[in-house]
């Protein structure tokens, strides 16, 4: 079969990450111009009407879907997921204090890194002896009523496990929810503060979305850098924000709610990831790498059973028009990444391959 | 005259400033799909070889087009200029130092109020006496070669003032280029970083360009935030860039190739300014803020002499199509952010109503 590169593949990226094509279809019609401005919206200022309707709306949005009360700030910061890392525990890990961190994949492991730079940072919990492949058991966990938070990454994008449940803890929860922010219901009551790229599940890369608690960011840390204290950004519109980005982001947004919001997200993304789960587990042909009840609902691993076939199955799957099946060069093997914006029919078009594949091969 | 909004309006944003319409035009055309990969361009992998050339080409483009030799580093940021207020600091004041500052107008107290937060931060010279309506005389400066560096803002985008040349300091210059950079040569030799928002002469808000000069650079600090360390930006692509901002960057240094790259812009910002300052200075109905000996090529801004005018000028100006004329709150009046985008068609279409607005109430 030829790849025809003129038409839109199916696309399995771990991040940037396919988007919902209407969203894309959108931003073509609204270039170069945004309605009613005379221009395109990149082009005029963040403190323009239109803008800050825009950002506005995108806020109301995320407050709607998840259910967010007023006493939760909703911030679009530039800088990337990886800029938590150390904001974080800058604002609240204090000089005399402690914070727990939950070890379950490599941003994780990151993210522990920045906060012992900052502070007294401890390991809660580590899967690391199993390569990460699974999510360690609770009853496990050496939790310490005196951390200032426990964080934890929700989903592990190169590993593909997740957090099936909210982690049982005293502390505030910070959460690391880049790759599945807005795929599932959030327990609110335990959480200080969530943070999530866009790049994954709601948007482009260049803003990551923080929300934050308003009682957690009141114990934040004082004199911080201005770009740096949460409070600055939770008080107003600072200073220029990655316009476009926070424009697709409200864009997918709406998208979302046209899917039914949360509960009808969580439902396609649970058939996708039982048809592709189901697929690996019929036979011994593949396997997935995540032990089962760590599976990821984001990003499927998985393996062949003959190794030395993977790349033909990889080649194949090219040229097949599905796009990005190589996993991480940590992991190796395969990986389908099917957030939000992956179809259910491009899951369909990928397990009949995968069968038609084994068909030739097994 | 009625004012059709369904067409490109002559823009004078401050920023996010207009863009070239060959830009948007081709960044319409490769949506939905960039060519040969089956999605848009922000649904790529940002290690995937498409988007590592776009980057690619882009640091090319600003090496010749600044001349930049192999001891330069050329990073794309998140976080905007903003973020530079703390970051230069945090890597380049030592605890046990100083490091001087030129205060030219609200941005570069942002980033010496910033700087005070990391160590000792001297002010060299202000021109707060007067409303930043100048820049000080070098004879002025309290220079001293104890200073790490000496930060400056080479164009005052709320004053409309402008460096008319390189600060001639013994200390290595650090630059807030944002809202003048590439529109005119710059004296390397005497630099050791210059930062740039893309959202006035490169881009669209969400990207800081930084150059940085190797031998500065190893001067940095150790042990820093590695986000916050330009040491991890040099190195290598540490985290998701913001792609589709680098991926219009790219596109806005092409433009400006075909303008006859940074010679051929200046010229045309030469005649673009001259224009508007020659209208201002012809009578007394206009008058210019700024002192002439420090006016600014990229922002002018004046006022009328009856200022009870100044409404129905604006008013009249958007009438009439011409967009974004309001001068900053803490200034007043008008102001024509005239970039490099800014098109002279637009320029003459401003002088020619404003010669005409005199007319009919001079």
């Amino acid at each position: 079969m030829n790849i025809n590169q003129s038409e839109r593949l199916h696309n399995f990226s771990a991040g940037p990450a396919t988007l919902p094509l209407a969203v894309i279809e959108s931003v073509r019609e609204e270039l170069p111009l945004y309605p009613k401005v005379g221009a395109s919206v990149m082009e005029i200022s963040h403190r323009s009407p239109e803008y800050i309707e825009i950002e506005s709306s995108a806020r109301d949005r995320i407050r709607r879907l998840l259910g967010l009360t007023e006493d939760w700030h909703i911030l679009f910061l530039g800088g990337g997921a990886s800029m938590q890392f150390h904001q974080v525990p800058l604002n609240f890990l204090p000089s005399d204090g402690q914070a727990g961190y939950l070890l379950t994949g490599s941003w994780a492991k990151k993210a522990h890194a920045e906060a012992e730079r900052v502070g007294q940072s401890r390991v809660i919990a580590s899967s690391a002896d199993k390569g990460f492949n699974y999510i360690p058991e609770p009853s496990s966990w050496d939790l310490d009523s005196n951390d200032a938070y426990v964080h934890y990454t929700s989903n592990n994008t190169i590993y593909g496990t997740q957090f099936q449940s909210t982690p049982n803890v005293d502390s505030p929860l910070v959460c690391d929810a880049s790759s599945d922010f807005l795929s599932r219901p959030i327990d609110l009551e335990k959480y200080g503060l969530i943070y999530a790229g866009a790049q994954k599940n709601i948007g482009p890369s260049g803003v990551t979305v923080i929300l934050v608690r308003d009682r957690f960011l009141q114990i934040r840390k004082q004199g911080l850098p201005t770009m740096l204290d949460y409070g600055t950004h939770a008080e107003k519109c600072f200073n220029t924000p990655p316009v476009f980005a926070v424009y697709m982001v409200e864009k997918v947004l709406r998208w979302l709610e046209d899917q039914g919001g949360i509960s009808g997200i969580q439902a396609t993304n649970r058939q996708k990831s039982n048809l592709l789960y189901t697929t690996i587990d019929e036979t011994d042909f593949y396997r997935g790498t995540a032990q089962r009840e760590s599976r990821s609902e984001m990003n499927v691993t998985f393996r062949l059973q003959r190794e030395d076939l993977e790349q033909t199955f990889m080649d194949e799957a090219t040229q097949n028009g599905l796009l990005a099946l190589k996993g991480h060069r940590s992991v190796g093997g395969m990986r389908a990444s099917i957030y939000n914006a992956c179809s259910l029919e491009s899951i369909q078009i990928l397990v009949s391959f995968m069968k038609d594949f084994q068909q030739r091969n097994g």
